[in-house]
């Protein structure tokens, strides 16, 4: 199995900025205090959401907007290392008037209405770099 | 951007008790323990549930009541100050027979059926604290 | 309240293979560190899934199969122990081509695509131990 231990670092509590672009976001507090790997936890609420869903068979990305104000259910994820860059991956479940759920891999597009979120640092060793992986056409982690 | 680096506190695990309201008992487990911050996971089950969406144009939340049993997907949240009391910020997603879901901001009147809780303390500095948010008109924190 | 402290142990992190059982993976990942009790949250993919709502009156699980593949939105759990073996609670929620939202507890028969997973061990004192609970039926900790 692929797995390996990392030691704590920083826990950060971020609250995001009203307007901004959620993935963004995210990216600006991991850059701000320098976070190479951690993972992601969220709550909050959007003004519109852009998610996406993965396409095993023609692996490409699906992408649908929900251009309306949406509840911000649940968002959870990691920061890890792309090309030498902070990369986001996180996955959101949204609501609407109604309670229905909307789920998936979020994309650039989300606009934050209010966010709180935690961001636990992960140290100790070769920081997770992402690289394509054949199997499943995706950017995964090369060295886990 | 709002962001703050936090001291890992205790790390306490809860199984709350069947028929209890979700939101108390949550705070239950909190003041308890005295934890001023801490962030919040669970899963389990719900007798009934109350959930709601903010509307983001007229500043209220919107409320439904699912009065049957539920299984209680994910629980996502923290726990925080306002006005010198614990004020516990949760949301849910909650599925139904026939696995559809329904999510959002977790109202006082959720049942618990079940419930396996973790609630890790935050320390060091300022405790975060709940105060008015004009943009949004909701209790944000004012300190992070 | 039901609920203790805990020290924290290692934290894991985890990328699933293409094809495992989801539930076997992650207790797969639990035994080879030899993690008796933790917290488990993952992101991902499915090319199935197998998910359960907890009937409260006949107190049995009925199932559901979503056999296609889906985005893994977000799986949030536990490792604890039953029977001196590993016992892996976890619940998810998933979604299809266009965002279509299922939730529920996971059983065996979800099939991994991709699954990056976080497991932070828990230590200190007794392993939470999972045994019969009359009130609702459950295999609930005995001992939290």
């Amino acid at each position: 199995m692929a797995s390996r231990e990392f030691a704590r670092g920083r826990r950060l509590v971020a609250r995001l900025p009203y307007g901004a672009d959620l993935l963004e976001a995210i990216a600006a507090v991991a850059d701000e205090h320098r976070v190479l790997v951690g993972e992601v936890r969220a709550i909050g609420a959007l003004q519109r959401a852009r998610l996406a869903v993965y396409d095993q068979e023609t692996r490409e990305y699906e992408e649908w907007v929900l251009d309306r104000p949406l509840e911000l259910v649940t968002l959870l994820g990691n920061v890890s290392r792309r090309d030498g860059q902070t990369a986001v991956h996180v996955h959101a479940t949204v609501s609407d008037h109604g309670l229905a759920c909307f789920g998936g891999h979020v994309a650039p597009g989300c606009v934050v209405f209010a966010c709180e979120l935690f961001l636990q640092e992960l140290t100790g060793g070769e920081p997770l770099e992402r690289g394509f992986d054949d199997e499943t056409g995706l950017p995964l982690w090369r060295n886990v």
